[in-house]
């Protein structure tokens, strides 16, 4: 593999991040370009990201260019879950996808479940919109997939399925640490309480083992997410 | 492959008629078992579909046995698009996706569009609780999507973004030519009108390719959709 990729992200969105980890994990060869999200340059939405204009994105091919002019000849791919099947396509040896269908239909079960039970519930409750119950409904799903003495969410290997939940976990961990949001007062640590009880045990020590990669500590401005929640997500 | 694959199923679910689709096209030997949605067995939520009792679910390996005895020995795989990944993962050679990593993008950009904006808009509007605008941006952005003078989705052949949105414009074109449905009278007539216009050439071309195609017509029971749809969607 030898064309050319960047990826354009915010350091503080948990979507980039998900695909930071994913080619830091397959060992890849990237270009990582800023995006001021808040405040989106004009050659982004009208020549990296159409669709939209989020990150991540990621530009593939074509020649080796400076990403604020990027090239008509690179194929443009958004959506963090489309770029992690992607990554995993480029580098069918990274682990990143296991080669057994049973194993592959696992892993993209897991994906669609963070996404279906994890980022709509937590994201929602974290902008006091969604319930508390309906976060640990979530975390319970995840839980039961799972396997008791396995280190990763499928397998033994980190799979895209590890970078997908990974990124929202560490979120989840400076709510419960911090209780910023706008959730009522007290309901972030209440959560964190929970789950430091013996229900979710197999759920907290995988969350302890996430944040433990040196991926995600790599790819993770902790600082800064914290300023970041602590500036938007602000109770009134 | 020679492992048993069984699909369970039912006739009026689009959901369902997805994976019957991806099979059928890949000519792929699989036994189809019906399940009574509306009245669950015991067998098939306690054995077949834990995760939420939903069709389709597929049950693949293990021994050959009788549909309404699951095997503990097979693996059960359910969510559509999962299976749809599946398949196309056991049957590299049938198309349903295809080798080059960026067209698998592009696959896998488009199955994602179909999830956020056909499926949620369409049975929001068809339930009443969604608006006419929703359903004719979802389309618009997936038309989008599809490139002059091809006649699938992506690249020349069928893939699972074919197989993933047909049940929807079948069941979309029952809505535009019959207006049953839980929106305001004269609302599934008018989007009809609305797709006939120049402005939508380009998506109704493929539609109505998609409706022509074998697998589709093999796979769709019409009159017991139209009343299902009489039935269960009615104005109150
Ligand atoms: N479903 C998308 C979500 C991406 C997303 O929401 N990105 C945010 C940053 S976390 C963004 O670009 N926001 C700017 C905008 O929507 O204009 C994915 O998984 O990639
Ligand atoms: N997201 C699921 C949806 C499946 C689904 O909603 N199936 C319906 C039939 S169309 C069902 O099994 N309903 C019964 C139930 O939910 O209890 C998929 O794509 O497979």
């Amino acid at each position: 593999m030898s064309e050319q990729l960047t990826l354009y992200l915010h350091k503080l969105s948990p979507f980039s991040q998900k695909v930071e980890l994913a080619l830091i994990e397959a060992n890849a060869p990237y270009r990582g370009h800023q995006v001021d999200v808040f405040n989106k340059p004009e050659w982004f939405t009208s020549k990296v990201a159409p669709f939209g204009g989020k990150v991540p994105t990621v530009t593939y091919g074509g020649p080796s260019v400076d990403p604020q002019d990027p090239s008509p000849l690179s194929t443009k791919i958004t959506e963090s879950n489309v770029i992690l099947e992607f990554l995993a396509d480029l580098y069918p040896d990274s682990g990143l996808l296991p080669k057994d269908p049973v194993l592959r239909a696992k892993v993209r079960f897991f994906v669609d479940a963070n996404t279906k039970h994890v980022e709509g519930p937590f994201y929602d409750f974290l902008r006091g919109r969604g319930s508390y119950e309906n976060v640990l409904k979530g975390i319970e799903f995840v839980q039961g997939l799972l396997e008791e003495g396995r280190d990763f969410a499928v397998g033994n290997h980190y799979t895209i399925a590890d970078a997908c939940i990974s990124p929202h976990l560490a979120r989840l961990r400076i709510v419960t640490e911090t209780d910023i949001g706008q959730f009522p007062v007290g309901m972030g640590s209440k959560l964190g309480e929970e789950l430091k009880g013996p229900k979710f045990t197999k759920f907290t020590k995988y969350v302890d083992r996430m944040l433990e990669r040196p991926s995600l500590k790599q790819s993770y401005d902790k600082e800064g997410v914290v300023t970041y929640f602590k500036t938007f997500f602000v109770r009134v």
